[in-house]
């Protein structure tokens, strides 16, 4: 099985609290590292949770809101001092790159590795790929502009039958070509086909982060059928009309967008400083949605065990 | 005993460690709170120390590193969120005033309190007074420009002698200016001096903060004869070559300065995350100054027990 986990390094809300961290989580895409927003205290949180910082090559910013982004600073500076090599690449939008890259440019001038930043729009588009995964933004609704992300795994690789190969004397160098689905011809030119030689590949699974918005049509169309989903549920149904004011979700709204989206797991966040007991948010969206968790600081979640 | 106490909210150095926070004070002079450096985390730090928002009006930044400034923009977006009132003033050099100010007008453009930045350069100068107390900032020696600050209490009202008070029948209406320290005439004309109705006043206490700089003269000028100095000590004797070569002091340089500056007590801090027990550098410390102790987050110092 290939790593494809999700760890949570914050699930707060604005106010920042004792009990959560803004937020900031983390993919781990066989052993490269993605990072989702990046709060304040994301680096320290790296360090709690052993992520390093060597293996951080991207930063996904949702939007333009502090809670969101204000630890780039410090965990770019320490990534300097660390001596990290090769490209970080943050994605995000143009006012941001602007302010991030003026303030990095006086406070962190010498960097040992390439600071790149793409800048995205909130229109849904391909913004990065690589052979295991393809990371698409969507707009969601929100105060700001502010996007999701869509990370998609590529289809992996057929699994090699050891036993059935032996039998057929496939020579080492072709199990490449099998992996990828492709039949093997013996030097007497038989044919085997590559079902007899090899097993499925692991599913390839995807995952969507959605926050900051409101409940919205677009964000069940543009997760339509992911396996896990991430959505903000900064309040309970008491707080519906804040909700609907501050282009917040519910709960409740944020598995209802599961259920219509027809994905297979849920798990909520961003909660509004006033919970202090969370159960009350997951108990609303399990009434909904029943394949609900809560994330929590510290978590990881295996994205493989759907 | 009027409140003065100093809080050790960070005392590590640049590179972030699970042991250290970066470097912030908070000065709590008489209920007012003045913060010294704003280390990312200082929000975080403030709320576990149950020091309150609504009462921090003034900010010394040191210098622009970012373990020194970097909690700023998080520190001033949730006192925003929390509505506080009135004025808050950050002390810093201009070209922080310039780059904070251009990120705090986009993340956090509707402030309920005015932000106002004063401008201090490296010169030595009174930055700011008030009925208790006088800052003066001075200049320091560190690879950028950088200053330290003497915050010094003014002198304090005479106590008010109750039994003599009132064998004198001295009318409520002429307390506050025996605690100035004038004689009381009474309705016959007779002059009672004050030292027959009152008592000494507290001790005026000085504080200095000494943090990043190498060991220099200049130090020593500007902090003879105060109370209490915090200097930084970023490593031990066996790295003296990495602090002459970084501008920062070793443990040793740190008690040289108080002893040669006659300084009553010393607390050494913003200590290189090579150090897992401080302990030795304040045992270097203690065999030049003895009268030194190491900071550690969570800390509360009542500076008038010096």
């Amino acid at each position: 099985m290939t790593a494809f986990d999700l760890n949570i390094l914050g699930c707060g809300s604005a106010t920042s609290t004792l009990r959560h961290l803004p937020s900031c989580q983390i993919l781990n895409v066989r052993g490269h590292l993605m990072m989702i927003d990046c709060g304040e205290g994301a680096q320290l949180e790296m360090r709690r949770m052993h992520l390093k910082f060597s293996r951080l090559n991207h930063i996904f910013i949702s939007h333009l809101h502090g809670d969101h982004c204000f630890g780039l600073l410090g965990l770019i500076s320490t990534m300097a001092l660390q001596g990290k090599g090769g490209t970080l690449t943050v994605h995000i939008f143009k006012e941001g790159a602007e302010l991030f890259g003026r303030m990095l440019d006086f406070f962190c001038r010498e960097r040992p590795f390439e600071l790149k930043f793409n800048i995205i729009d909130t229109r849904k588009a391909v913004i990065y790929e690589d052979d295991a995964i393809t990371v698409t933004s969507f707009p969601v609704n929100h105060r700001v502009p502010c996007v999701g992300f869509l990370f998609r795994e590529k289809p992996k690789q057929r699994h090699i039958n050891a036993d059935a190969c032996k039998q057929h004397d496939v020579p080492q160098h072709a199990m490449n070509s099998l992996r990828l689905g492709k039949d093997y011809v013996t030097p007497q030119g038989v044919v085997i086909p590559n079902t007899e030689l090899t097993t499925d590949a692991d599913p390839s699974i995807s995952y969507a982060f959605c926050s900051d918005t409101k409940y919205s049509k677009r964000v069940i169309n543009a997760v339509q059928g992911v396996d896990w989903i991430y959505h903000e549920a900064t309040y309970g149904d008491e707080n519906l009309k804040n909700a609907v004011k501050r282009y917040h979700s519910t709960a409740r709204h944020a598995a209802v967008v599961a259920r219509e989206a027809g994905v297979r797991r849920l798990i909520i966040g961003h909660y509004s400083n006033r919970y202090m007991d969370e159960t009350v948010l997951l108990r609303q969206a399990q009434e909904e949605f029943p394949a609900t968790m809560l994330a929590m600081e510290g978590m990881t979640i295996d994205l493989n065990k759907v």
